[in-house]
């Protein structure tokens, strides 16, 4: 399979491309490194994209931001940080990308624990997650030429508790290699409008 | 209490007012009709409509719009509908709404039983309400001043099953009574960060 990583030079990102390139072609893109440059925010850039590197097989985002920081303050500014990226920056990623998936082929967008166990600051992740994890139960019913779409919820992972882990008492880390294991099931399995939980 | 009711005036809207006129002060709100004008998809006509009524002890959002139309053709346009009415206007409410809820207040914001169950054409629905009940599970923990949030999960509702009800086939509708009750259960209850059904 030609599988496109979308943000496949982050932490979770690198684990996925790792896993999948040992049985398919993958497509690197992201913001910054990576094959192909992609900017999920701009429609613009994601046509460029899928104008440039045609048909695949899968496509995954483990790319998309989301406001980080105390809920009192928060203004809509701040909650338009993980509506145009994480949110809308995925399901663009659908949208558009309809058209060069081949037959048969699969989306595999991020949500992510905090939505079932949000800590302080993170309503703008809560959010985002619950309204990725809605869109692709509905839309798994409607894509047409036997495509599939499903979204999978990392928990913790390793390579993030130097960065995250403080906020989090309690969280036990995720390996990379079980968050790796959950895209490529979706990639390589046969469910469709599932949310894989690698918690 | 004081309760404002955003969307006052709609089928649900008009049922929370019935039932929680019983025992409160109703503030009716709408984009037309009811004693006050208000459009959730503009902050300055939030922010006027609050300077207006100043103080309450309640807020219930059952307003909101989202696209419903076939997915394949769907555009980030379409998409655009749900985020900046039903999701980011109920968001808004709230965000702008904190400095005049008064100690110990709640909002109830409105979900959707197409998050969990839906049908051909309401994939922005199902994000959208994927997105609120994520906001209110996670914000809870971090309004102030005794503040409570909610959501209701409306089901079809009785008085829309001339509109909608041919394509839900095998929906019961639900009674436009226990839809309200659901309402005020959020209102004059002690949850917090929970989703209602009135499914």
């Amino acid at each position: 399979m030609r599988v496109v990583v979308v943000g496949g030079t982050g932490a979770i990102g690198r684990s996925i491309v790792a896993e999948l390139s040992k049985r398919h072609e993958v497509v690197v893109a992201a913001r910054s490194g990576g094959a192909h440059r992609i900017d999920i925010s701009s429609a613009a850039s994601i046509q460029a994209f899928y104008r440039e590197i045609q048909g695949f097989d899968a496509l995954v985002c483990a790319a998309g931001d989301a406001y980080l920081g105390d809920f009192e303050s928060m203004t809509e500014a701040d909650v338009a940080v993980g509506v145009q990226s994480k949110l809308l920056g995925q399901v663009r990623l659908v949208l558009l990308g309809r058209p060069f998936l081949r037959e048969g082929g699969s989306f595999t967008l991020t949500s992510g624990f905090l939505l079932r166990d949000p800590v302080p600051g993170t309503s703008n992740f809560a959010m985002v997650n619950g309204a990725i994890e809605g869109f692709v139960r509905a839309a798994a019913f409607e894509l047409r030429r036997h495509a599939r779409i499903n979204a999978v919820s990392p928990g913790l992972a390793e390579e993030s508790v130097g960065v995250y882990g403080a906020n989090m008492p309690g969280r036990l880390p995720v390996p990379m290699s079980t968050i790796a294991a959950a895209y490529a099931r979706s990639v390589e399995g046969f469910q469709t409008g599932q949310v894989l939980l690698a918690e």
